[in-house]
């Protein structure tokens, strides 16, 4: 399989490693660096020079890890196995988490953070191949609503430039908490998930809209945390679903603002979709648009679909559902009844698609199990899908998008 | 002017300050973030909170600054009034340089490094504005030469997707030494300085390809500084010209590989162009394509457009030229003598162009005084340009592209 450098992920396997086992650098890391490295039983080496540093630890995979100081002044820790995917971590530098030099950064938890691949054996979905390429591209659009522009990406397929008088169906696909548009592209590899799928006609050429799940009017606040949060915010990196900074934060838990907030849902309804209809060549009836999203994502997702089904008649949430995080959801009330005819629900809405991690932290589970079987009671078709052994965590996501893909359209 | 949401410049000002003086947080923060901030005489304030540090430094704009601890763990600093334009910054907590969580990442000195934004007053070439925009879209291609497949970054002019008959001229544009394709379009603002030129119809529609600037042939070592250099390397972030880390750097300085492998100008020639040629509606000739590059990818630049002449007639290059660093360039021997006769020459190249900013360093200002004064004396005709005040910072490149584009094609 010929390797792809892209986005923020460069191969720096070729430059030589300068330890004598089997590991070999991270393929997020920057450009060249050693560390760091992967092991072939997936646990992870992690390297950093600080000299007059009293203590270093290493916060990865959900614990943490004292570093050890070498006679070179380079602190240094390897983990225990590492879950297949992409981990948020951080470096704790005498109490200040800091990235890791030798890492790219990728924006999650509200700030930019070093982030590992690890790789799953025998899984090439999310792996550059030797297929026709589509390409993102940046789309700009000047909304109103917020009196501010925007931007969000889009995924064009292969073949959209050539084939000039196609019309394309679209995916609105979001990111979760404390990330942005930049999400889908660089830690969910969409475009390889897609060029793959396209490549092997297990899914209709689409557009795919990546936009920024954050919007405020005028003088509307923005949930989000203090840019100055103490180290602890980094014990557990994870793209919150309620919008808090981390499990086990000490910095204050932003508003849940995204789920009081209307101002995300008009922007898409009456800016964004319109802009995309009138820039790319969409089809714009319903039956061609569909919306998903991680957590945080996807309950905007079944917030904003559920009450414009005229809109969209596909609809996905990745560890995020209609319930909120996990407090009581009832069908009967929910958005101005729509789930209780259940017939005229079911021939509506061609698709509704749960998916969740086995290892997400309870609450997580919860909320999206207790919004399927709510479902469930309703009468309402849906899959619901539990990702093995992975958690609330990029791996989720992308296996997500690669099974709700080849649904749609 | 509207302002516009964009790449990692993201506006935050309207989020309310925390501080009752006449500061705003810096639009290189991230989402939401009140630190950095810049006040109307350009000083920069930055906070961080370290309850556990030793001791907290500031590293900006070619100064260290002590940062003081308050009551709060919060340790500050303000800056004196600093340069317009961009500049990478780092924090030191007990020796380590670290990047600010306040702060966007901007990919140089071979790591994400935190960078602030100081405004330009009356100057808004380089500020998105209410005009039409182009987009950047990325672009692979398989490279036999390297064994890999790369990235490019490319800017398509506004009116590019509609105008389905029109041929576009194509200009090559190169970051700096520890920089890669993302340079241009994050540091540089390309795709503003662009859209703005062509709706004050001051510059020709083009596209605009930027290539990462490295390329090793399997088993050729990349020239990059050791991932764990420490945090003197961040004394003076440069993108250092000659490919070491940065002018006073304690680690190891990386040789000036790109000057002395041939790689980079075999992708560009026999990859890159044809790849673009296929894939892009461009103009072919050689009328119609232009390279320029800053630092590195200026020498670069002259490496290869010197040696295919046959491919350019417009040539570039912004704080880097075509004699190295500051070494003794002989006009007669250069490139196989092909300033040797300078009416054939003059006739042939349309525009060679060189800038420089007054306040670089002086190896830096040297080597590019050196090559314009060789050129006067060989009789080549050739614009040499002082970006007033600037440093060897995007500022002096951002100047540079806003002068060089209007006198290509």
């Amino acid at each position: 399989m010929k390797q792809l450098v892209f986005l923020a992920i460069f191969a720096s396997a070729v430059f030589g490693a300068d330890q004598m086992d089997d590991s070999k650098p991270a393929t997020s890391n920057v450009m060249g660096s050693q560390y760091p490295r992967v092991h072939a039983d997936l646990r992870a080496s992690f390297k950093l020079q600080a000299p007059d540093a009293q203590k270093v630890q290493l916060n990865v995979g959900g614990a943490k890890y004292d570093m050890k100081k070498g006679e070179d002044s380079n602190w240094t820790a390897t983990s225990v196995p590492l879950v297949p995917g992409f981990h948020y971590y951080a470096l704790i530098v005498d109490g200040v988490a800091i990235n890791d030099p030798g890492s790219e950064t990728f924006y999650g938890v509200s700030r930019q953070y070093s982030g590992i691949e690890i790789p799953e054996a025998g899984s090439d979905y999310y792996q550059p191949q030797d297929v026709p390429h589509g390409y993102i591209r940046e789309h700009v659009y000047y909304s109103k609503i917020t009196g501010a522009w925007r931007r969000c990406f889009v995924y064009v397929p292969a073949g959209y430039d050539k084939n000039i008088k196609m019309r394309y169906p679209v995916l609105y696909l979001q990111h979760g908490g404390g990330e942005d548009e930049r999400g889908w592209p660089i830690q969910g590899r969409v475009n390889f998930i897609m060029d793959n799928l396209l490549a092997a006609k297990k899914a209709k050429p689409m557009l795919i809209v990546m936009d920024r799940g954050y919007a405020q009017k005028p003088g509307e606040p923005l949930p989000v945390r203090p840019p100055t949060a103490p180290a602890a915010a980094a014990t557990s990196p994870l793209t919150g679903g309620n919008g808090a900074v981390a499990s086990g934060a000490t910095a204050a838990p932003r508003p849940a603002g995204f789920l009081t907030s209307t101002t995300f849902e008009e922007v898409v309804v009456n800016e964004l979709i319109p802009n995309i209809d009138a820039n790319f060549r969409t089809l714009t009836d319903r039956d061609h648009r569909a919306m998903a999203g991680l957590s945080m994502g996807g309950m905007q997702t079944f917030q904003i679909t559920m009450k414009h089904l005229d809109k969209f008649s596909y609809i996905g949430g990745f560890s995020g559902a209609g319930g909120g995080m996990g407090g009581p959801f009832d069908a009967k009330t929910a958005w101005n009844g729509v789930l209780n005819d259940s017939a005229a629900f079911n021939k509506k809405v061609k698709l509704v698609w749960l998916g969740i991690g086995t290892k997400e932290p309870e609450r997580m589970h919860a909320s999206v199990q207790t919004f399927h079987e709510a479902l469930d009671k309703a009468g309402i078709k849906h899959t619901y899908w539990e990702s093995p052994g992975t958690a609330h965590e990029w791996q989720t996501w992308r296996r997500s998008l690669n099974l709700f893909a080849p649904l749609l359209f």
